[in-house]
């Protein structure tokens, strides 16, 4: 029932990340009470998480990711509905193949502003119609408020892939299970100090949902974090929401607009330098691009949720710096494991 | 194999309606006999029923409802092609949920109009190239005539799921199947006189094809509806093709523009007030907009084929008259019983 | 587990093509050496094919016409992706049933033009991206070169279902599959001289890929195939690419700008009048129009790959001409074998 590494195509370039080193660090366990709390529940907001479950999340996908589980069908007789309201291609195929390697059913709508979710229609309504026709709905929405509207009549759990400029709780989970392959002594409350990272973010967590949703996962590793720099133009790119949380965190945070001062002590380079502003995208200044002459440390990697536009040069993508293509490749598998946990059938994966 | 109600979302708000009690009322049969003769069938138009049939389909989706037939896998093997010529996520997410339910797979066309059923390719040439792709067609399109073009060359079943101002054949199994479960006693061709009902119809069955199909149904049940009321600002709402059944039926039917005046009177008011006129859709006037203050009578209960607009207020959506709610829970139910009908599979769900 | 032929709905007018003939004429057996040699690969040009290979797919894909293979489930467990960066109703349901036939599992992205495939991101990310998502890729572009650019991330094998001008390699063997149940005997390396045919193909194969395709694979008949006459108003229908292959082939190819000079001495007559130029179709003279009255031999049989146009009028349906209908209704199961084949999987099927 095992298979080979070999056997799953992985990322074509770049860094290549193995399951087994979390699973070997983890000795081959997953927190199954930490997976269990999230049956039933909806995954609206990063917020959500504690640093156990994220790591347990993690551990289910490396076991996920080392073994062809479709024998086991854990989502058999299960339907998820992937509503978005805002295309996304990338987002609803990684979601419809978790769902379908695990032999659940997809309905799928993959762009309900053409395809006609009611001319008019109330999302509380689509909420209510929703109810009957699968076990969880998984939304993209351009409407940061539009989590609140489906749940006004929604009864199944509804899994947020990106609102807004809100959150993109998937999207964090995907790329803390790139960093917990890639180093697995993250994972400790005391990383011995050597091992700890300095983390840069280029873009602007504000009004960003994929980085917000990063930097707040990451507010959870403070033991392992050692320093997080922002990078970005704007004066104030954290906004309002994470204001409070970034100041009692014990992790020190600065900010800067010169992405070459910072870059030559980065461990981490986050990068997602278009900025959502209002219904529209801006990409920032030519300072915040990167490529392969760009002044890094020789270890250091580069993270972005993709898809990317020129802030990021293709010459990177054949050198170790290439974390990116390897964060993606996981993306099928967190999800695998979040579906499963949300959907209670973590007991129809054998040896868990 | 059974599993508790509660196990399956219904309705959020409104009125409750549970399966059981009509099949308490059917002492747990199904009509089968009426169920085969529907086996490769084409269902086109609500006129090819008689009431023991749509009382069979009724009492099939009450058993599916109460029941988890998953197990069953009733329409293994089948493949289903959902062609919609005009979008409509509403109805093809339901008939698409109720063939997975079934263990049926899904041809899935969202919108034949923007994803290039070929230019100017006919009717009849895309019934002939999906004679090999399924095993039934389920298909709506903005032409009445759409259905007499397909069918030229098609050789599959066809549903219709709504044909211009034609019919919407399921829509009105699924009025029926709220109806019988909200008043079992509704199925008697002898109802008792104080529990007959006086039915008000908000719309123009002439043109519009939901409340058409619906009333068309309704004259089926001429021993307990005891009056219809159409209530339209129309000098004729009732158009060429109803107009002899209307006058054969024994049901006295009258017409009004005044929806206050005949308000107070109805048991059932069928609110689908958004008139199709060629190409477009018009609203009715404010006069018949329904909300939370409309002199209704205290049991009074409100349908609607939904999706609506402003002619049915949401603060109705808490209240006992609710049934509209109620009402879109069971479309998945009726469509699996008629699905499985149609495809021959009644074999395979246990116990009937 | 075998099911009456009438059992599984075929054209419903014209020659009707039977499998029996195809595989009584191989004595039942299916040439598996050649299948298996297509275990991993991609399919982007008919340069890659013997006629051997075209030969074994035609008696696999026979072979599944015949049985019911749902109880096999040859693909269970593989994901197939439908990436039609071009709508193509017809091709992608034609794929997307056939894998569903075999149990296999569908991700459907039906336009990638409008269903935003991110807006301006690159193929080679697209490929990237596609590698943990399925287990083959199918792909229409409107791109020539899109088959390149995909595959410089993309791992996992890769389908051509039309890439601009270039190819349309599963059409051609399409085509063949429906030559060789219409003649058996067409497959011979040296077919007797009065079963030879004369095939005329109404069309530019330089700039319309799915008879560019279909020539390429007829001059791999050439023990059967005793001339070619290509049919069109332009001076060099042939185009650079294939000039070698025609000017080195043993089979006589000559060109006219007059259908009806040579009509009457066509054995098939191939017609895919609608010129791909760049972005746009041009519709070709009214002189290679086909109707009832076209000067034919009598068993003369027309091919099209559809959807047609008018220059093949719908009064010819009904006439033992038509194998149009018939090649069209042999489409899913040549994908059928195609796919079992590739994704390697020929061991699931009982029998062969």
């Amino acid at each position: 029932m095992h298979r080979a590494l070999t056997d799953f195509a992985t990322n074509s370039k770049g860094k290549q990340l193995h399951p087994t080193s979390l699973l070997q660090a983890s000795h081959g366990r997953v927190d199954r009470d930490s997976l269990e709390s999230l049956a039933g529940q909806s995954i609206l907001n990063p917020r959500q998480f504690d640093r156990q479950t994220v790591i347990a999340i993690a551990q289910l996908a490396a076991l996920l990711e080392t073994r062809n589980v479709e024998m086991d069908k854990p989502l058999d007789g299960k339907i998820a509905i992937t509503a978005f309201f805002e295309a996304s291609t990338r987002t609803r195929l990684s979601f419809e193949s978790a769902v379908q390697r695990l032999d659940g059913k997809v309905l799928s709508v993959p762009d309900g502003q053409v395809t006609g979710i009611a001319k008019g229609e109330s999302l509380a309504d689509i909420g209510e119609m929703l109810n009957t026709y699968g076990d969880v709905v998984i939304m993209r929405h351009p409407d940061t408020n539009s989590i609140d509207e489906i749940r006004k009549n929604l009864q199944r759990p509804l899994i947020n892939a990106g609102n807004g400029s809100g959150h993109h709780p998937t999207q964090a989970l995907i790329d803390w299970y790139a960093l917990l392959k890639w180093r697995p002594e993250l994972r400790h409350a005391d990383c011995p100090q050597d091992r700890r990272v300095h983390l840069g973010i280029i873009g602007t967590p504000g009004s960003m949902r994929a980085v917000k949703s990063f930097l707040r996962l990451a507010l959870l590793f403070n033991g392992a974090v050692k320093r997080i720099t922002l990078i970005s133009e704007l004066a104030d790119p954290v906004g309002l929401e994470l204001t409070d949380s970034i100041e009692e965190s014990p992790i020190p945070i600065d900010m800067t607009n010169d992405a070459q001062e910072v870059m030559p002590d980065l461990d981490i380079i986050y990068v997602n330098s278009i900025a959502f502003l209002g219904d529209s995208y801006r990409n920032l200044d030519t300072r915040y691009k990167l490529n392969r002459n760009s002044d890094m440390k020789k270890d250091a990697v580069i993270m972005h949720p993709l898809a990317r536009n020129d802030e990021l040069a293709e010459d990177l993508d054949s050198t170790e710096h290439n974390l990116y293509f390897a964060q993606a490749a996981g993306a099928v598998f967190v999800r695998q494991a979040l579906l499963t946990a949300v959907l209670d059938r973590l007991g129809r994966i054998s040896g868990i």
